[in-house]
């Protein structure tokens, strides 16, 4: 991106670009802080303001790996619109009722089949 | 991937796996070794053996970044078949004009124009 954007405007273009692309692939470093690993996250359709929301399990590989070392990179394609996109960036893992109702879509059943009481 | 599986069978699945996807975004480590980076890179269609190759032009910061720091990560996504797949490596940049012959496709004009005089 240009670095004659200014952050908003670079946050703007980069949400356009990620718009209705619904899978983002998380790469995280693992404990030999070498090794990276992938793995599909379903993209939260909100205004995107410069954080990345995702639902995940407490507990799973990617928490823990995002608990001893926070960066990441989320890679998003979209091969039809020759589009392809590399976030890197310092992930949290929060636990925020209020936060992951206000995300939340049934359709996220599928991978929390307890919906919002599932940790 | 199951632990019991040997080797020719795990290889034999991934390449059924990643078969028809046709760009993968390889994530690289930056110098500081903990920033990662992602690109797409075209999948080449050749039977897999256990080895991935792909083109680039030599002086890349993500052919930089492979001579600092040889681990790499390949994404690959087909969400309408919900197919994700994470493959974890060590990357060589390998400049071989036999090679590069075998696997060349005139599509790759549109990233090196000079084709394989590109460097």
């Amino acid at each position: 991106m240009s670095q004659e954007m200014t952050r908003d405007e670079s946050i703007r273009k980069l949400g356009e670009m990620i718009h209705g692309i619904n899978f983002a692939m998380m790469t995280t470093l693992e404990e030999d802080g070498k090794t990276m690993r992938s793995r599909p996250m379903a993209t939260q359709r909100t205004d995107f303001d410069g954080d990345l929301w995702f639902f995940t399990r407490v507990g799973t590989p990617k928490a823990q790996e995002i608990a001893k070392d926070r960066h990441v990179c989320l890679s998003y394609s979209d091969p039809e619109e020759s589009c392809f996109v590399s976030v890197s960036g310092i992930a949290e893992v929060v636990k925020d009722q209020a936060k992951a109702k206000e995300l939340w879509n049934p359709a996220y059943r599928a991978w929390f089949p307890d919906g919002l009481d599932d940790p």
